[in-house]
């Protein structure tokens, strides 16, 4: 355990001779290619070969109160527990995201899709979760930004989310790999200076494989024996995007379930196939049958992870029938249409709305999930949403936020000072499906990052997330508090990704942020 | 355990639709990347990157009668015993290689230094071995070569020895990993033909990687503690070739001497850079002391494990000094130079002379190793070497040999009715450092290969290569019998490697040969 008092390199990150630079770097390539740290080289891939590069690592763990570390996996359930709660509330996320239905051709079909399912009937009420939320550490008020010591910086920070993302979320595998190898590295001692030992023990353990395919398994426990006399066996559907090139995330979920001592048998299917090799007996169980299984019987489909179908593109036609024909099956979807839609920026505005957490959550679980909000305003044609418009079309005061419109992950944010002149390019009829977010403020760090891109420092800037596995039963509704029953519960783990300061995106596939491991400090 | 009368497809491997080969490519693709079972593309190493891309694999497994894998594990003890006792006998090894020397730059450079380190007296008495004997399955005489069955082929071969390899010997780690792979779309179910499970219990698991960092873990503690005060503790080093792009096979066992229990601390040196990073006490210990370590006190070598210094190239006088340095060590060599001149071919032509073996081994022992020689010939002077120049120059005669140099690796063997052409080319003062042997004719087999030249099915031919690790000490010299007490000795595991049948050359890293697992055939 690391404290401050006890620090075995204040100046952490040491600098590093050009020997050992070189050698670190070289242990960092070569741990990447035997342990699967990798992506694969764009368009490479042939039938016999595919050229593969390590994924963006830090060379150095990055510096992390403890106490922020533990609070957010602490909040989990509770966090888990509130999207839950929110997938089961078709009538409050209507509310929630009604504004967009019409400008956002995602929502438009989510939401279409889930009306349609409705109205056919839900056949399944178990649904599974693999949730991440992403924290960013905001100093506090009271610092003096003059200080020059950074680590008294990082002893006043609040844990802030970024985002809530409940649905495809990724980097779990390689943010496990690379806390296996930032472990690895400094047990062989590649982080002691002199003769002053690297805390190994500052940096935690990841199980995310195991929990994400954890979760996966007791929902195809869950689901029980075959439905169908037609079908051989039950197993797992990963729905995932063709020729996705970040296998090393995804894969290692599938192998985790195949070497379970109960074996939890599963495959892939691209989302634009699912209709062609799936299709549902009258009693909707959701029968997989492609050429490429050995068995002339189909196979039962338990669960269905969802690791595609987060782009308004994917709906043509053919991808709405798909999804709905998921949605309809007995398949415990992780998650279902409506857990999608809870991933929606507007969701997230929404909770931040006076009331809004009470309708969930205990007022003590209110308190503690409030604590880690910014200010985020709606950018409608309410009074509240005119004001927030008046300050996102300020070159000055619009600085200081971010606007976020309400797709899937972060590769289309707008940031500060570019906020005016995109609104000005932007019918002001679609400026409702932007949130406006107040910028978090993290203290100064500094680290190593190599990847595809270079091997640079610099001032960087880090990003927790963290994994929450759920699963839930729908119950009648109630006009407030919980819609479910919560049937298991967890933070599964941690994402951890840091990239320089003077990038705004943190994209790890596109070769901005770098997988970290967080370097756990007492105050 | 699969037999032949309960074969769950005659016809194995079996035509597989193009839905079905595509997935098994992928999957195939996906898991080599996922697990390391890679190549670094050469000189696409840059500070911040490098690719890599899947080392060539069977699609399928090859059928291996059990009966003949067994043996050639079973037979490991002995073979380790062999090359451990001539490993101590300088007499009988000099006359073996004596007339290669004069014409055999690596041979020149070994002996040399094993004189130069005999005249300072050796400082250690015990040393370890990581073998590899090879063979290929030579079909009996009484088989009907017209049948049209190859199941009956099969059963009708016996285990010929190709060569034994006792110095740097590659291709365990791959070996490691590709049995993993076909053990694990096996269990999948990617093999099964309509409802028929291929018998996965058939398919023999792999412990290469632990076995080599078990015996080097095993000499590393007999070695004990530092010698020299100057030295806080002891560690192996691995003698590596710089910038080598086949790291998926060595690293894995640095990591297994890592994460073994009882840690065992190890790095890597270039072979070019010995002198500058090592240095001898006067009591012989070999210090380690790398810029890049953290630590300001050196490290004290325990183990010297030998990846490099295999080619003529490498001892210029600084690579001769170096491997005198580390022979002249208190280190455990793995192995020493006596040990590495064993690998030489002329010594597996020494031992197929009359009465070679005895010296070495048991009556018993002597039949067992007999009954895996093919006829190997010398082609001195002699009159048993002028009978076999007669049969290398004879462009038929030739055709049923392989004219083999006494240099590490196959590369660079001449087959068949090239020999003449060869011979005619080379000085015949030269023509005493080659050995001729005769060509092992393996049953018909096929399977579909895949790597980095191509996705291609056809007649193919497999080699079985068997782990020995052994640690022994040297005991006062004998007229006859062992020459050391073997302190560990065991077959550690296994390489099996396929190739198309029309290419001559088995090199796995030039993309020729395949890793391959056996599927295990009791008849």
């Amino acid at each position: 355990m690391a404290s401050l008092d006890s620090l075995y390199d204040r100046d952490y990150p040491p600098g590093l001779s050009e020997d050992r630079l070189f050698s670190l770097v070289s242990q960092i390539k070569d741990w990447q290619i035997n342990h699967g740290s990798l992506l694969k080289q764009v368009d490479s891939e042939t039938e016999n070969s595919v050229l593969s590069y390590p994924v963006g690592v830090s060379c150095f763990p990055s510096p992390l109160p403890r106490a922020q570390f533990e609070q957010a996996l602490e909040l989990q359930e509770t966090y888990n527990k509130l999207y839950c709660s929110i997938s089961e509330d078709d009538e409050w996320i209507y509310e929630a995201i009604k504004d967009i239905i019409a400008v956002e051709p995602l929502a438009e079909a989510l939401w279409g899709i889930y009306e349609a399912a409705k109205d056919a009937g839900y056949a399944q009420d178990i649904s599974a979760g693999v949730f991440r939320s992403d924290y960013m550490f905001h100093l506090r008020e009271d610092h003096d930004a003059a200080s020059a010591d950074r680590w008294a910086g990082l002893s006043k920070t609040t844990l802030k989310q970024v985002e809530f993302n409940s649905f495809s979320c990724s980097g779990f595998s390689h943010a496990n790999k690379a806390a296996n190898m930032h472990r690895h590295l400094a047990r062989i001692g590649v982080y002691d200076m002199d003769d002053k030992p690297f805390p190994v023990d500052s940096l935690p353990e990841n199980h995310n494989i195991n929990s994400v395919a954890s979760i996966l398994a007791l929902a195809h426990k869950k689901y029980g024996p075959p439905k169908s006399k037609l079908a051989s066996r039950t197993a797992i559907l990963f729905i995932v995007q063709p020729y996705n090139f970040n296998i090393a995330d995804e894969r290692p979920i599938e192998y985790a379930l195949w070497n379970q001592d109960d074996v939890v048998p599963n495959y892939r299917l691209d989302f634009p196939d699912i209709l062609e090799y799936t299709q549902l007996t009258k009693d909707r169980a959701l029968l997989f049958h492609p050429p490429w299984l050995a068995s002339k019987k189909p196979v039962e489909i338990s669960v269905v992870y969802q690791r595609a179908g987060y782009e308004a593109g994917e709906y043509n036609k053919t991808g709405w029938d798909a999804r709905l024909q998921l949605e309809k099956s007995t398949a415990i979807k992780c998650p279902s249409v409506l857990g999608h839609l809870t991933t929606f920026k507007k969701v997230q505005q929404a909770l931040t709305e006076p009331g809004a957490l009470e309708r969930f959550l205990s007022p003590s679980e209110v308190a503690r999930i409030r604590e880690t909000f910014v200010p985020v305003h709606r950018l409608d044609e309410s009074t509240e949403g005119l004001e927030a418009r008046r300050i996102a079309c300020d070159p000055k005061r619009s600085t200081n936020y971010i606007l976020k419109p309400s797709l899937e992950g972060g590769g289309n944010n707008v940031y500060g000072n570019a906020i005016p002149a995109f609104l000005n390019s932007t019918p002001s009829s679609h400026w409702s499906k932007y949130i406006l977010m107040e910028k978090i403020h993290p203290p100064d760090a500094d680290n190593l990052l190599i990847g595809s891109a270079c091997l640079d420092g610099g001032q960087t800037v880090s990003e927790l997330g963290v994994l929450g596995c759920c699963l839930w039963q729908r119950t009648t509704a109630k006009k407030s508090g919980t819609r479910c029953d919560m049937l298991q519960n967890s933070a599964g783990g941690w994402t951890f990704k840091t990239k320089f300061a003077d990038i705004d995106e943190m994209s790890v596939v596109k070769g901005y942020g770098c997988f970290d491991t967080p370097y756990l400090v007492d105050f």
